[in-house]
């Protein structure tokens, strides 16, 4: 790692707020490998208990049922920790489309009012505040790749809006804190992730097709498969979360994994993987066809020696392997 | 009007937030005169008491000094008012640069709480609720005029996303509450105003160089004096808003002055109507010149009839009458 000097303190607590989703339950088990303490904050409305149920009973964990959007949970919070808090991370957020369009009002406020909580929670004990951010706050982008420089295509009242804007504005809130000098803080923007725990109804075009594989059914394809995605591996992403929390840098800086591939790919990798013989079902490509984005690295490669390792066929094995019989 | 069967019912209570301000003490003016009554809401950590002082006293006007980010102003201003709310319009913000960049977590507060109040407010009454947002959600524009369909180049990590990004989310809140059906809203997008009652230290072009000449000092100019500007009165900006109000028109709409001049055009009809033979002081244009935005007014002029009608030279004057001696 390039930036040196600012790793934290082990041991301490870290607050991860939305612990218990995909992305969160796997930064979790990473944090306690790293040596930290982790409080996991959910309020269980998209993140499942069953993604860290694994870590129920250990004295390096607490796990609180609340929304960050309650104003008494930053002192519900300092009164569960004997220690320092070390780190608050905020990965709270219904983040599918389906889940965000299915819950609008929910995600303006955990965006908004939470994002304000935590920095609040963070403030009093020095603790470094990350957000997690997302490649959404650059919409509809007419730069490919985008580097974090780009400021992005989002129409503000546009339906998908009420998780683009409520994540540009934690953005802002965030960087205004760290401007003042009242947090220090990190801003991260992911890109689109697959690996173990995904949900199944997510709507996402890896886990659709995997289920469908697996189920032996036909695998829906719009279009003609020739459309491309990038996927980050999970545990490829929580190393450049990690990577960037324990450095100097504040960003934003995107995490994700520029190599792209197209649908068609897709289905050949998961059918070999599942050993599965679905046929593909084509059907006409939607009109909201999900917006096509792909990470510029350029400034986590150099600002934190970060780049993904975890090739597609390799990711999800391990997701399929996982997922069990 | 085009857009007719909309109209407020008259007689009711309007809560304007930020009511003590520029536009909103103007507003307050024109809904007085147009048979409704008011509740002025106003933390005046911008606004001045002194903008609505001439309606003390009225029994069709009360006046709250109050911060609309405390969740108990909904339940204070519901307690005031003994007849129908019929509107709530939310017009408090710090909204000039040096405003907003010395108030940066209040900016983004007022935005995004304030307005999760107000439409709070609104909602159990069914009272329509405007939104006052800005010109400043197009940020930078790569588009010229600016259309409400353009979606705007904003930096959300930037010094000014502090007021851009919590207007854009105020729009992204309001919009949201308007498609679930919870709240009829509309969003009113305001570009460059000048009139009486402007701040003397708002830092705006017009607001200079009157007082400059008033005052006989070298008016400034940055650059040549070529670079153009657009500015409205702020009576056709007032009306514009009240036709939005009581049209069927969600928005967003854009009221402003489309017609442009130039800065040294200014200048000229500045020393015109003051009298004054103040010279010019040239200084170099500064690295962030203010974004140079213009409306595309089609929206208001289609949908609701509106277009200003005071031109610069008379409005200077108006404003300049006001000013007193």
């Amino acid at each position: 790692m390039n930036a040196t000097g600012a790793a934290l303190p082990r041991g301490g607590w870290i607050i991860v707020a939305g612990g218990s989703g995909f992305i969160g339950s796997h930064l979790c088990d990473r944090l306690l490998a790293d040596g930290h303490r982790v409080v996991i904050v959910d309020d269980l409305s998209t993140g499942r208990d069953s993604n860290v149920a694994h870590l129920a009973g250990r004295d390096d964990v607490h796990v609180l049922t609340a929304d960050v959007c309650d104003p008494s949970v930053v002192d519900t919070i300092t009164d569960m920790v004997d220690d320092q808090i070390t780190a608050v991370m905020h990965l709270a957020s219904p983040a599918s489309p389906p889940a965000y369009l299915a819950r609008p009002l929910a995600t303006l406020a955990v965006g908004s009012t939470g994002t304000a909580n935590l920095l609040q929670l963070a403030a009093p004990h020095r603790a470094r505040f990350l957000l997690a951010s997302t490649s959404e706050v650059y919409g509809d982008p007419l730069v490919h790749p985008q580097p974090e420089g780009y400021w992005g295509n989002v129409n503000p009242v546009g339906e998908r809006s009420v998780y683009d804007e409520a994540k540009r504005f934690a953005e802002a809130l965030t960087a205004a804190h760290h401007r003042i000098g009242a947090v220090d803080t990190r801003i991260v923007r992911i890109f689109n992730t697959y690996g173990p725990r995904m949900q199944p109804d997510d709507g996402r075009v890896v886990t659709n097709l995997v289920h469908q594989a697996r189920a032996g059914e036909p695998m829906t394809v719009y279009g003609d498969g020739s459309q491309t995605r990038s996927f980050c591996y999970v545990d490829d992403l929580v190393g450049g979360i990690v990577a960037l929390l324990d450095s100097a840098v504040t960003g934003p800086v995107n995490i994700g994994n520029p190599h792209e591939f197209t649908i068609a790919e897709l289905v050949e990798v998961v059918r070999e993987v599942t050993g599965s013989s679905s046929p593909v079902e084509y059907r006409p490509l939607p009109s909201d066809d999900p917006r096509q984005r792909q990470p510029d690295i350029t400034r986590a490669r150099t600002e934190l020696g970060w780049e993904p390792h975890v090739a597609l066929r390799e990711g999800l094995a391990r997701m399929i392997a996982a997922i069990g019989s």
